[in-house]
């Protein structure tokens, strides 16, 4: 997606050879146009789908996803995070290990919100060891529903988590695709842009 | 706003006298069709007010703010909440104690996304004690920039937020207003219509 790339080029900062900093309009202020036709991306790659429901996380993930779930006519559940391994029966839980914070924490969606024969859509804004998005799959699965699609913003596509999803047998889709992040520039796949 | 209201008698469950859950269609389970049509009535009360940023905060308030953002065409921005007071001087942050939690966390906003004379509406899911608005109230005159406006999605009219708000002469516009919770029941400002 041309004007996502663009974005990143412009106004994202590579902090090191793994981290990439978008709180300019992805992670703390949200550019509404931009993230708005990220949502409709969305909606028009996975439209065949049959889609019945958005499954996202919190923080980051809600603002994309939040247009493809409208656009879909479908509602959008959010995973919530939490810090400690809490007992509770009326949820789905999974374990989610955050590499950048290198601590385990639990991600978790009521099972009001998933049923079986659920299709559902996977949304996040990331996707690197593909811990978190694994997570989700583990939640929809557990809930006997169906992971019809991953949706992603940016991919680090240098780390192991697309490889590993496609492996499983996951259809993944990427907007944005980054090869690298070496001398502090980032390097899309195939397009080879090299910009910053 | 009738449907919201509607929604709340329908779909939402009351806890005790003061506590409303609302996981269905707001706080976990996002309904994307009414959060879009709330979205848009913040954005129709606000239009006159010359926003250049709407300030709300993770995660319940991303999704109804995105809409308002959206058609006012200007950036969303997030407070992050953060559990432990980290010393970050590139952040403008404030205290918030939940009354739920009994706890005090920090919420937090970086410097680079609020600037001296941006007009900003401030929106968030609920309005109870106020402390979170006051928080982003306070965010945004650390900033040295202008609050424009408080939007609510939902005000528990029955505790002491929206009064202290308005007598400290601020705007406060809230689309579901609740007279009360008691006995189980939701009873609204003004219609009076008891449900539930």
């Amino acid at each position: 997606m041309e004007r996502l790339k663009q974005a990143i080029m412009d106004r994202g900062s590579v902090l090191s050879k793994n981290v990439l900093k978008v709180d300019t309009f992805l992670n703390h202020q949200i550019d509404t146009i931009l993230m708005a036709e990220v949502g409709e991306e969305f909606a028009r790659i996975f439209q065949e789908e049959g889609i019945t429901k958005v499954l996202t996380i919190e923080s980051s993930g809600i603002a994309p996803s939040f247009m493809a779930a409208t656009k879909l006519e479908v509602p959008l559940v959010f995973a919530r995070k939490r810090k400690s391994l809490t007992m509770d029966e009326h949820v789905y839980a999974s374990k989610v290990y955050s590499f950048t914070k290198q601590q385990e924490s639990e991600i978790a969606v009521s099972k009001d919100f998933l049923d079986p024969g659920d299709k559902v859509l996977i949304l996040d804004d990331f996707l690197a060891n593909g811990q978190a998005a694994k997570g989700l799959i583990d939640i929809v699965e557990k809930a006997e529903a169906v992971v019809s699609g991953v949706g992603i913003v940016i991919e680090k596509s240098f780390q192991p988590g697309r490889e590993q999803l496609v492996n499983s047998g996951y259809r993944v889709e990427s907007l944005a695709r980054i090869k690298s992040l070496d001398d502090g520039r980032v390097t899309f796949v195939e397009s080879h842009a090299p910009v910053k």
